[in-house]
């Protein structure tokens, strides 16, 4: 038992440096840069608040698992900005495959039963395909969305961000599993891009 | 619809300030003090993590979901250290009261259907009577604990705490809901402070 103690604290005390991970996003007042940590409780909390816009067969508390551990693999890998190198870094085969190593090594911590569940709960975030992790997806797509409408502007400016870019990297993954979400912050965000043609 | 989305976001949007509420207690590393956010965010997965130390009874989801929310009144309150004021000010009546005070102001932003709903699951958490709420309490307790020992000391040396005061404040309501996290954290904690008598 207190080896299965030890493996889970050695997790926990390590999981505690996604604190120190920075986002390209600031919080909301634009007073800092929002860390992985912290970030990872507002989307849990987005669950909670925001579950009437997820789909049919979509388990609120299994999003949740999700938020919480999604971003772990960034101890090792950093956060990646969505707007960083044109659109081009984010999702890119390297930081795939540099995901995955991380996430053998952080979850490896674990006792091997826990580490397999845990490390299966992420793996579906990450692939994007069932209507819990799609609704998580669309979750972590739109905070940022409003962290930028709230700060005024935020990474939008610091990138140079178009209407389309946006549209394309971020509008289409909240719009996939929480349409009216992305209807209500495209709105709201509209100001901040200019009209074109 | 709209106006629902506007009171949801404005919560979440208020929900942002826990990130700039300090607490005592620093990052494992001692680098700088822990936020109440990216704590709340360590505490859900202390839940998932540390499921198999929950008594019978205990349904990890509502332990979770009452981590995220347990210290959103922080917001209006601040964070009252366990041990500051020789341990009287956590848990004082003006404190009960401001807090109320903050729940009903902050969740009182939500829809009233799901306002009601957190904000019943709040006071849940802060009767500490019910399976989910002690061990939610019991976690609360541990994760400062261990931040401690891991920044050899942290607030044990800053506010001069004793063996018995560690026990008496912290270490019963550890063992009320998971009385082996108290006996590990107890045996590594030893030799930070002096043997009496």
């Amino acid at each position: 038992m207190t080896d299965r103690l030890e493996a889970q604290f050695a997790f926990l005390n390590e999981a505690d440096r996604l604190k120190s991970v920075l986002r390209a996003t600031t919080l909301c007042d634009g007073s800092r840069r929002e860390n992985s940590g912290e970030h990872s409780w507002h989307l849990a909390l987005y669950a909670l608040v925001l579950a009437d816009q997820a789909g049919p067969g979509v388990n609120i508390d299994r999003v949740v698992r999700m938020l919480i551990l999604h971003d772990l693999v960034e101890i090792d890998v950093g956060d990646v900005p969505i707007h960083s190198a044109n659109g081009a870094a984010h999702g890119s085969e390297a930081t795939l495959v540099a995901e995955a190593r991380a996430a053998d090594r952080i979850f490896g911590l674990l006792p091997p039963d826990l580490g397999a569940e845990l490390r299966a709960l992420w793996a579906e975030f990450e692939a994007a395909e069932t209507p819990d992790a799609i609704f998580a997806k669309s979750l972590d797509r739109v905070q940022p969305v409003m962290h930028n409408i709230e700060s005024g502007g935020g990474t939008w400016t610091e990138y140079a961000v178009t209407a389309e870019q946006l549209e394309a990297r971020v509008g289409a993954k909240i719009a996939r599993g929480a349409p009216r979400l992305w209807d209500y912050v495209k709105a709201r965000s509209a100001r901040f891009f200019k009209v074109s043609a």
